[in-house]
């Protein structure tokens, strides 16, 4: 099977990392196709990088589909543009924060996210909400701009050890889910220093992707997800190849 | 004051159409500054027309902030990128079905929203559950596509006049919401037939927005509508300006 | 337009402090009838102050609306009888501790109301639930009594001051609402101290009982707010004149 | 133990009615003390009639409790003015309403309260949210009018019937709740033609009282239910001793 | 009446404790059914408790309402088995647990349960869920294990007193709810104490028993509390008779 | 890897039935334990059912974790003994009816779960509110019951096809779960009959299993899934081993 990975913002050192953390979960006859989001922000970092990032986005995982991509995966954990994702496409579309979150709920009852910036909080906070999840989770900043997560790994282990020791300690957090893309490297290491399960959304992403491919499930056609319906003078096709933007596509 | 309108689909006879209401309810000394979003689709039906017309809309807002105006009112029902309005400027943003929703929630415990297409069912119940207010509401659609509103009057009042009926015999609604900016001009002779009050998002929209402007209120700089943070090579300004959509600016 | 402004309290200076803000925020061609509850207790604290000032506070709302008043505000935070006062007239009506709320709704998502008692914290609480925005609120007591926030200024900014502080690093307060019409002074100043929008409940609902009337929305007839129903010996306008009738007593 | 019931409207028709399901239910121990409101409203059809009742009400609660009553019964299904009750007084306090409910949910997961008219529906409504219970239960309304219910007895019991037969096939109710003081005669009834149990809330109250003075539990002095403070000039006591004095007028 | 306890542990000390707070509380004609499961856990302390205790704890239900038993009370905090027993029982069913937040909810709008150990936290929130109490109520575990409860009575009451005294400085408790059978003895004490209602829940069940006899509730036939149906080979009888059979295991 | 399947219930046709669907869909490596609990009830309709398979249960699930499973899963739609389950038992744990929700949640906004009889579908409604669900989904009862269901497959098949579309025209479901592990073999013609994604819990159950293996998931040992405690006389294994033990009964 071809599991599409779309990074929706224009970090390629991001997308690498992402697709390394696949490389190490999936089947072995799971190919990843990794797409970077030229287009879009250097980070998601608030609404307004989240709208500016999904037209691009949404071009890059209609040329996977047409390149037979069997599932995609969002590698942001904001989950930008999943419902629009959705409804553009048929294979199956699974967020890197909705994955984490659901692995999270199979495992504990209660469970700390770690993300970068506040300004994330109640971005994610609203997801929670909509997942259902909301009355079992607690969203934590790190204060650690996505783009320095890597830039300074001491810093970002200490802080994001402070966190989950912190949501241990106030939130009776059971399991942590490291709520950034970027993370994706420092799950084991974090779990075995406080003993608790840590959650990588990517990875999570990946084998429940592959999960629904088993399953034969594809993305309903009715209500929120029906697609798009075409329009008398220009269709939503049109409007999407009219974003201009260049994006980049590497097939690994 | 100048009020900033914007429509964030492509289709300037919508557009007409708004003013027209925003004139009549708006008080003497309120400009009216109307754009439409021609890099957008030609409506907003579903998911992924909303987030292909977010950028170019946003684009324009920032254009009219920059021009002076004192609020803004994002003239789609679906309240399309209203978090990312507020993220981006300093005016007040209000967004119609927002702004309807709270009008009934004044006059009425229960209302119904009667809306276009059922497509746009769970994108307004998801908002009414954001605004607090799924409790108190019914979304039904009538089944007409936005572009065929005006396109065949009698018939979108038949169907518009028996969503409205049902919605009393069957969903206990003690007022109603016109669900789209396309049926703005109906409110009034709908209120008569049925004898219960009828709320045009449009023009609620308009009063919220210049009692914000009369109690001197901005979109708060903290949590989710925080501005967005500048980068190291490319900040969110020059991702809005990278979107290459050209918009259409008219001031009346 | 005629606004009628009832305080269901029994103390003119706070009915003339709601009238200088009323004054500053109304429209030109606003006239302000305000009506102070002389029967009613001093201040409102707690359940059984609202439940006392209500019929008096009725019989005033009906006066004003006899007498021409196009909407009616009512003023006191906690919203005492706003339900009944919807139900007895035609005029759209609001209350302060609504108005405030939605106001801070608008430019915020999540804000804190600071009042002034503790006995009013559940009382406002509850009112938050009913309104949809529990999820996005805090209420803070202040523990000044009602009738002392004019004594002291200096003891009262003080408070309010220390508060708000607590409100943004505790509660992730982006908009502050002061909770209590005696506080309807300060809101400016105690703005620019926090860098953060303070709400005035006061002149929120003089500028949407104002929008209200542009819209031409009137309360529904249906439902919770439909008119009281005439009885057979002793109609509902009998009741409301009736209040000093001996009650009976029998011991069985 | 001396049991307060007040019938909080000013039908004496209906305390009695009351008092017979009282004797009926109470324990050997138990003397009856029933109080009519003779200066409400005579019957508490909506949020006016509610509010027009409780000052009255109140002052008979209190001399009841004077006079030693150990608990208290508000003998109106919607538990009107039950928070300000209990914050006046010490004794337990017990809505027919609540009591109902809670009895209900003792023995079903599910039922339904069938009430008078449908303009009580939403306060009913509303009380079981803030009971916790609503979604367990549905409301339905026979729109008999209170003082009707022993008018035409046949009449009532063939439009309960209707009712409890709709609930049991719709509702999914396992067991029902007779919505009106008024209804308490017919509970057994019911419940054999329907073979479902049937609870009056009148008699469910009695008991839970005595339960309450069973277990030695007086309402809290904290919270919600704090007694009213002494203010400067005229205190609550007063307040509740004085609702005819004149209001004042001034139309600026 | 016959009121029929049964304690779901094995541990006679518990039982007896029991038994005395249900005589100092029951009515003088209700006689005391105490049965312990001794083929229980000796304590409650879990899920994994919890689940084994419900068969033989049905049973021992079952045998009482055969020998008579007007009522029953399940002498658990967890509430354990409820709905098991609700459904195989025709005579009223009440957890101490419910019966204690109940209670609460009668004379206070917060509360605070104080519960044994943290491992029950979890349980009691999700059963105060159910309840529709989880705004309401706030759990803290007092680290005690059960069984040592009474072994050390000078810790036990200074335990319990730290944590009612934090739940009253930071959970705004206005009553409290002691979270174990074990804890039956130290209600008044700790009420003295702490000027606060104290609720025991063993206390609250057998009042309420007592009560819904007195209404001549039963419960339900219908819905969750369905009987179970018979089936072909083997009976829910059979099944509760044989819990000692081998399982097959196939591993494939 | 080893993945335990568990039937709780007695009837070996079931398990065999589970088994053939989870090596449909399992991957190449992995292997299945199925075992069946000849100690239950022969299905597990209603909460008393549920209750009786549990212990037995239990006992196999840590059985087929000593002999090396990596995974588990109930495999009865109504999650029986997950909580314990998850306490007991270090390697994950998934029920079929949570995995079933779960995919279908991945696929659509709204869904309707078609179980057998009446009496389980509160049990999955609660199950639902706690898996966050319950907004997004509807259950239905076909009311054949769990030993008929392979009886009659054309019956089953009417039955069910009535249940769906019934679903689709007005639930507004978007995909279906069958809730039920019978049903497993019915999803594929279904899901072509309606044109509409079908879920079956075992199947999902399997691969997200996989998945939380693939991913080095274990559940959290703190908060409600934390290990039981041994006690000091008999501890947790003790009363697994001992379920036929006398219990004493005291009548006073």
């Amino acid at each position: 099977m071809i599991l599409s990975i779309v990074n929706p913002n224009a970090t390629h050192a991001m997308t690498e990392s992402v697709v390394q953390t696949a490389r190490m979960v999936a089947a072995p006859g799971t190919r990843i196709d990794a797409r970077t989001n030229t287009s879009g922000p250097l980070s998601i970092e608030g609404s307004v990088d989240g709208a500016m990032a999904v037209p691009g986005m949404l071009e890059l995982m209609r040329a996977a589909e047409a390149e037979g991509a069997d599932a995609h995966v969002i590698a942001c954990f904001d989950d930008t543009g999943l419902d629009a994702a959705r409804s553009l496409l048929s294979a199956p579309v699974i967020g890197i924060g909705e994955a984490g979150a659901r692995a999270a709920g199979f495992i504990a009852r209660r469970f700390t996210i770690v993300t970068t910036l506040s300004v994330s909080v109640p971005i994610l906070e609203d997801n929670l909400i909509r997942y259902g999840l909301a009355g079992h989770a607690t969203v934590r900043a790190s204060e650690i701009p996505v783009l320095e997560l890597e830039a300074n790994p001491d810093r970002t282990m200490a802080r994001l050890s402070a966190e989950i020791a912190a949501a241990i300690a106030h939130d009776r957090a059971e399991a942590i889910v490291l709520g950034c893309a970027g993370m994706t490297s420092l799950a084991t290491q974090l779990s075995k220093r406080h003993d608790v399960p840590v959650v990588d959304g990517v990875a999570a992403a990946i084998t429940f992707a592959e999960a629904l491919v088993a399953l034969g499930l594809r993305t309903t056609a009715h209500g929120l997800y029906a697609p798009p319906r075409g329009k008398a003078e220009k269709d939503g096709d049109a409007a999407l190849a009219n974003q201009n933007s260049v994006s980049e596509n590497t097939v690994l």
